[in-house]
């Protein structure tokens, strides 16, 4: 019997957002490898699979990218059915493309499951649309962890011509405003930063792009680290209790932000919003 | 009773794509209100609701937006639980936005349920992944419906510097791809055109830009259609069984889709890939 892998998109957090086919191969998984900032409560959903954690944490990888290459397909050439976990949407900042690479050429089948992408489902819990008539006819998504990563992107994109979603860029979020605002967006222009959408104490800030920087959302200071964790929450009076030190975050940066304090909604997984006055 | 009415994002087509709230969501609705896209097996998921169709198709509205705003704010106001069904995610070019403003100015409940957006599920499940170490470091995602919907966006950002999505531009992309490659792009960089990611039948084609016109994918010539439907299938001798007549279809712009080649699957509601030679 030949073994299978799956590389699953986990979602932004909450079970409930994972999809049917994610929940299937779970349930069927003789090994989960599964990233950092996947919770518990999703690799219990796979209750007959080993698991083995292969996340990165503040720059401290457990295994490097080649070592979660060999485990898969040696699991796979085992017989094992292996589900490879990853927050959000795999082929998202996942490095889902490189492991379907490494599967194909070793000759392992494997299958890609989508996942909601936080770059989307994020901004969406917090209220905010990447798209919206008259305000955003598109949407950028980009990696906030190095300028190296945005400034291509960034660097050319007209000053306000699109909704601005950046993933792993809560710690150089001043640095990403003043790059912006060198480059003609207004200083005024509405951002937000939202903190572990779908997760338990989610919570986000909205106000002006020059202000990016004002609230304290507690982040490491580790050099290296994947500089999208925080340890405290947002905003005023808001206690720290039922917030997970490493909360996945993110930056939505336009005049859809704007919405968000209309449309934001206090339902189960939606992210509480403090707007600065 | 009062009622409230979930904004769900039905995924890009195949129900086991759908996530755990979304079903949910459909198990308890007693109105659906659903898009032309949405398929009914879909619809079915929710055994216990009316439903209401709300599409539009190849131009011809069967209701228009405020029209939708009314149903939703009746149905909640009589105590009903209503389900506004979208393709993709609400938020992604789905009006979700409008419809959650009109729904707050009404005083009626309601929540967002993202789903899968087809923007990052369609091309990975045609094997293409929209970020990729040293091919891409972001991407964008625009309405191709009208050159004033992506020239903003598209016209500004340097050649090459992202992947691009395009949803809603398969009867334009001959002249999206000359607006590229008149901008700087290179008539040789690598492009696809995916079909009914995870619909049976779904096909992809990858070629260069400059060749993005070539394949007849049988688009309907309605002016003012919304431009993302084919009635027959891509490439060589591919049988027109089985295949939809209206699709949702997108383009990807980018050397991530030379990886499509590699990466692309057999496993159901992956899209087949034609290859241009």
């Amino acid at each position: 019997m030949s073994g299978f892998v799956s590389l699953v998109g986990a979602g932004p957090g909450d079970p409930d957002l994972l999809t049917g086919r994610a929940l299937d191969r779970l349930g069927r998984a003789d090994l989960v490898l599964n990233d950092a900032l996947v919770r518990d409560e999703l690799v219990r959903l796979a209750p007959k699979a080993k698991r083995f954690y292969v996340g990165k944490r503040a720059g401290r990888h457990s295994i490097d990218q080649d070592g979660i290459h060999t485990l898969m397909i040696r699991a796979a050439r085992r017989g094992e059915r292996v589900v490879r976990l990853k927050c959000g949407d795999p082929f998202v900042f996942g490095r889902g493309g490189e492991e379907a690479l490494a599967l194909r050429a070793a000759g392992v089948e494997f299958e890609i499951v989508p996942g909601l992408s936080s770059a989307i489902a994020g901004p969406a819990l917090a209220g905010i649309p990447v798209t919206h008539r008259g305000l955003a006819s598109g949407f950028v998504v980009v990696s906030g962890h190095a300028e190296s990563a945005y400034a291509p992107i960034l660097g050319s994109l007209a000053a306000g011509a699109a909704t601005v979603v950046v993933l792993m860029g809560l710690g150089r979020r001043v640095e990403l405003a003043a790059f912006l605002i060198a480059r003609g967006w207004a200083a005024s222009t509405p951002a937000a930063i939202v903190l572990g959408a779908s997760h338990p104490g989610a919570s986000a800030w909205t106000g002006p792009l020059a202000s990016l920087g004002e609230p304290d959302i507690g982040e490491r200071s580790e050099p290296g680290g994947v500089g999208a964790t925080a340890a405290s929450p947002l905003g005023r009076g808001r206690s720290p209790r039922g917030i997970d030190s490493e909360l996945p975050g993110l930056l939505v940066i336009g005049e859809v932000v704007s919405l968000a304090d209309v449309i934001a909604h206090q339902e189960a997984g939606s992210a509480h919003v403090v707007t600065r006055s």
